[in-house]
């Protein structure tokens, strides 16, 4: 991206990025050297490269300390700053790709998201999660068995985190019209691995783009859209924690989502259900669990 | 960096750095697009080149959004994270090149800082900018020219910045002891581009250490400390504005300035002053603006 021509004679200090590095002292741990040394590198590297200016850089400080200003223990900006320059999907192939190498292949990855809580309450198997349902939403019933990734035995006690948004794109931390952990909960698998759940069939939705992510993507000229999806966070102990989203394979955007998390690998079909009055789609869905090293 | 074996088998998907790129949209402005192609290259090259995981990437969000939530008009954490990498001097080398290879060399610059305030009272030539003098300070009378850069002729009426910490190492905003506007001013050169106040001689002081940057500091094995300086800040109408500051050529940490902003020709002398009731030392420095294009 260099608008200059190439030159023997460097156009800037070609000491300064080493001297910065090397201020680091002897106590700083390994890791913490090889994470700063490389980020420092190519932050300058841009820095150099595009020949960034004062000015453009404070408007970039100003961007960051406002994801900050708006983030609370509901809402991560910075997070979601990271999530539209494809960072956390990034980071996250990596994740999978290092947990993968060492053991037998999982389910995939996918990103956790800015609106994942901590705080799912426990549903029992087969309740629904879903408390203000809205008139254009179709119920699904959605179900299947966590198992091993290297036995493919059932595995009893599993726990699973499942959230989405609602047909208006909200999730409940956004929404004042949604009870507290409307479309979350938690689950456990039962003895035969088995977990079920009445929830809605998720839609398309923009990111939030009342803040600086938001501002980013019109200053890219790109949408905030993301496919519809359902997100799943299951851990069991002895075995890799699995965050994931699977997708809609009949939705808009799976080719231009806005923070870059679509894999073939995730894509799922919802399917007509018949004979139960609650629900007339279904979606069957099992997760692999990798042991833990 | 790399800690894996150069290989002709991309060990992560070699096709996303691009997609992400390509996903600006054709409204994109090309400077815009210049930047952040090269910043999300950098960035994602960045985390594979350390194969960055899930949970040191939240490490680095959590740093970031704590910044922006400790920032506020007084302070700008944001700004002193990217001053302990060296990257507001870095942008500010990069564009004092611009400017010089635009002009005439002019006064060299250094970075504004994150204690800046736009709000500096006017006060008259000769008055003092120091209202709460410590015991241990020393009282300086600093004066000089305002010059044009190409001419070398006098430059009335330009403003003049002045802001500096006290003693025990506080900026007025950061210090309930301290009346508003201490140790700052603006100061308007003469008629004959002349400017005078007294001040406090400066002394080295660390950089706040209770937020992420301080984290990071500690993390790296690094002390926060700046050496002694005083910041300035010129601006006349038909000139680049200066932002510099200039050092004590006898201070401790020039060596190894928390944030990087040392260079050789910002360094001064304070010297003796004789027949001043009010001054044991003396500073003369003159500040050459470049005309703007």
């Amino acid at each position: 991206m260099s608008t200059k021509p190439a030159s023997d004679t460097p156009r800037f200090d070609p000491n300064f990025t080493q001297h910065v590095i090397d201020s680091m002292g002897p106590n700083t741990s390994p890791r913490m050297r090889q994470v700063m040394a490389s980020l420092t590198k190519h932050i300058h590297d841009f820095a150099r490269e595009v020949e960034l200016t004062t000015d453009e850089w404070m408007e970039g400080v100003q961007l960051l300390n406002w994801a900050g200003q708006m983030s609370d223990d509901k809402r991560n900006e910075g997070q979601l700053l990271c999530d539209v320059i494809g960072l956390e999907s990034l980071v996250d192939e990596i994740t999978f790709k290092k947990a993968s190498e060492a053991t037998t292949l999982a389910t995939r990855t996918a990103i956790l998201g800015p609106f994942f809580r901590t705080d799912h309450p426990i549903r029992e198997k087969g309740a629904t999660i879903s408390f203000n349902t809205p008139d254009d939403a179709e119920i699904v019933y959605m179900h299947g068995r966590v198992l091993d990734a290297v036995t493919k035995t059932p595995l009893p006690n599993a726990s699973i985190d499942v959230w989405e948004a609602s047909t208006n794109g909200l999730y409940e931390q956004q929404d004042d019209n949604q009870v507290d952990s409307n479309l979350r909960g938690k689950f456990i698998a039962d003895a035969n691995g088995e977990y079920a759940f009445y929830c809605i069939k998720p839609t398309p939705y923009p990111v939030p783009d009342d803040g600086p992510a938001g501002k980013l993507l019109k200053l890219l000229d790109r949408h905030p859209y993301r496919p519809a999806h359902i997100h799943l966070n299951v851990i069991l102990a002895g075995f890799n924690p699995m965050v994931t989203q699977i997708f809609d394979k009949d939705s808009k955007y799976l080719d231009n989502d806005s923070v870059f998390a679509v894999q073939d690998s995730l894509l799922v079909e919802f399917v007509p259900r018949s004979g139960d009055e609650k629900a007339k789609l279904e979606l069957k869905y099992d997760v692999y669990l990798a042991p833990s090293e």
